[in-house]
């Protein structure tokens, strides 16, 4: 028995989430898994319904569940709201906190189809397969913020106010790093063995420490073989030469801007799945967000929550064979030339939400 | 009488910077702009001479010079020295704090004849005209950092050793805000008004100090059409569509990351010229490194140098046409289809340092 919590969220959220759902169901009945379907608020959605993005009862849910599917949170509605009250904070940094999720993993996968719908040139891009491994439960995100006046002693002696100081703490420890290196290293065990880890070790002591720990461990781990890189550094080869990588591991800041600037290698940012793992309970998401701006239109790729579907087969319920069955079931649909909105290049037939749902599951 | 220290440094940068001002010497001829220039020693070439890779006397003499021309530092012969001793950091990073250099000014644009060279599609690419405004005293980079043992207590009630914690302070005042963002809307009315300010202020204290400065500032200025963006999705959009950005403002390691993905708009990090400012006297340098790999061959581009110097002329003398004929000449040699090996392509005419250099100063 397979209990698996459901949450929609907002915008989007809405309309991918009962695709990825019908995908699994499908998948599930083919493969014998016996699912067991629940379905809770978070978000805006959770706000308007019960005053609070994380409810406690969605969170009791989720450590009942063997894993968790979630859409997108967050919309204009509740922009207005005070920063640590939005939903993207309250509910998803919250949600990661509370469950220990330390592991975001971001496999970062071009379909040979969607060369065209690159950025980059086609000798750059084609054959990119890769996967970042984002810590996801430390640095600037969790560490102390605070603001309080700032004030400069005048050449009288006087205490003269001058506006306000901000501080955010970035904080790593030596086991926070250890356990996502060895989750990198368990990954790339399964692929070539290779490791990028990304560090700003010139300029951060989080970074020295991060690096001290991975060369310490590689040089227990002789099959994997690792180098260190600036993030600067990586920001640039991500464009300049993307298939040198295999798995990247970083800190959580750094993470969160090269897996979505790596999500253009992809295609779009509507093709990327995410496993966040490590905790009571392994959540699965798109990479990508709540996208008002189409929310509702019936436009929005399913994809990436489909693909994230996958990656919950297999890494959940190890059925290897059934999330693969996903994977090229959606190549096929590419290779038809079918496409949402943001993967749309001339020749192709353009198709909306449920559309691209139902068509991955005639391939199933 | 324009007094300009020039310190070539480590690697390429003592390649790349006489022939940047070779190209100085016969504009300033030209234009009427009598220097006088003096040589001071920096990086890993300054640890061999003097022990020391920022001598006091270097220091001094940028204080009593209108300019500095910086070519790069570091290396692996200094690689090996504590993080705090090695030449990027206690060169680069002492320099821009002793000097008060609180901006870097980065130009990132693709001169229609590279076109070929980038990653990215023409489509994407061609036209691409920003400047990257990154604050260069704060935040991550000079906050308070240390290390401790890091220890947990145990279920007996012991303190037990898990390795070490390293702590990193990302510190923004509201002064330090305002006058980088003050720096990029005079920036920008010189240009389309336009400012992206980049943050990440649904996570960080310091971001939402720093948003809530900018639409202040905003506010105040009307004829500025300022938005706000977060820092991972603007690592996209740079790869997406460039060409939406015009003037972009942030914080030190945002700008970091951010400047060196953007130099990839450009065909090559060697094309990208910077000029640091706002302190006692403006600091002009390549944004590449000291490129160890290539060193001593001959095979460095010089043009971001050289364009470094079009920078100085503009920013620290004024002398616009001057700084126009460097680059209006640079263009000409690229449209005649010269090429350094990190812009080359099928079909162009590759080239040396000196050549390069040579080249340019023909067409001034
Ligand atoms: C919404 C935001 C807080 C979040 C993050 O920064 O982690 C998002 O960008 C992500 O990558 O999941
Ligand atoms: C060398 C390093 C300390 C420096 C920085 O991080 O600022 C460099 O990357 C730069 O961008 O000038």
């Amino acid at each position: 028995m397979a209990k698996i919590l459901v949450l929609p969220g907002d915008g989007i959220g809405q309309e991918i989430v009962p695709e990825a759902v019908k995908v699994l169901e499908k998948v599930a009945a083919k493969h014998g898994l016996d699912l067991q379907l629940q379905e809770g608020l978070i978000g805006g959605a959770a706000i308007d319904a019960v005053g609070k993005s994380l409810p406690d009862e969605t969170l009791a849910m989720c450590r009942q569940s063997d894993a968790v599917l979630l859409g997108a949170v967050g919309g204009p509605k509740w922009d207005t709201l005070p920063a640590a009250q939005r939903p993207e904070v309250a509910a998803l940094l919250a949600l990661r906190k509370g469950l220990g999720l330390y592991a975001n993993i971001r496999p970062c996968f071009l379909y040979p189809a969607l060369v065209d719908a690159s950025a980059l040139k086609k000798e750059i891009v084609v054959g990119t397969d890769m996967v970042v491994i984002r810590e996801l439960t430390g640095g600037l995100y969790f560490g102390e913020k605070f603001r309080e006046a700032y004030t400069v002693t005048s050449l009288s002696g006087e205490e003269v106010e001058m506006g306000e100081k901000a501080v955010d703490t970035l904080v790593y420890t030596t086991p926070e790093i250890e356990r996502i290196l060895k989750l990198a290293f368990e990954t790339a065990r399964k692929r070539s063995g290779k490791v990028m880890s990304v560090d700003k070790a010139n300029v951060l002591e989080s970074s020295r420490l991060w690096r001290e720990t991975a060369q310490r461990m590689a040089a227990d781990n002789p099959d994997i073989n690792l180098e260190s890189m600036y993030v600067d550094n990586c920001a640039m080869q991500l464009v300049r030469d993307p298939k040198q990588f295999d798995v990247i591991v970083t800190e959580n800041m750094f993470g969160d801007i090269l897996t979505d600037q790596a999500s253009m290698l992809s295609g779009s940012i509507g093709m990327l799945p995410s496993a966040s793992v490590g905790g009571e309970v392994a959540l699965y998401e798109p990479a990508h967000g709540s996208a008002p701006d189409i929310a509702g239109k019936g436009l929005a790729n399913p994809l990436a929550t489909i693909l994230s579907v996958a990656m919950m087969l297999e890494l959940t319920f190890n059925m290897t064979t059934a999330a693969d069955s996903i994977r090229n079931a959606v190549e096929r649909v590419l290779n038809a030339g079918y496409r949402t909105g943001d993967i749309m290049t001339p020749g192709a037939k353009q198709i909306g939400t449920t559309e691209m749902g139902a068509l991955v599951r005639e391939q199933l």
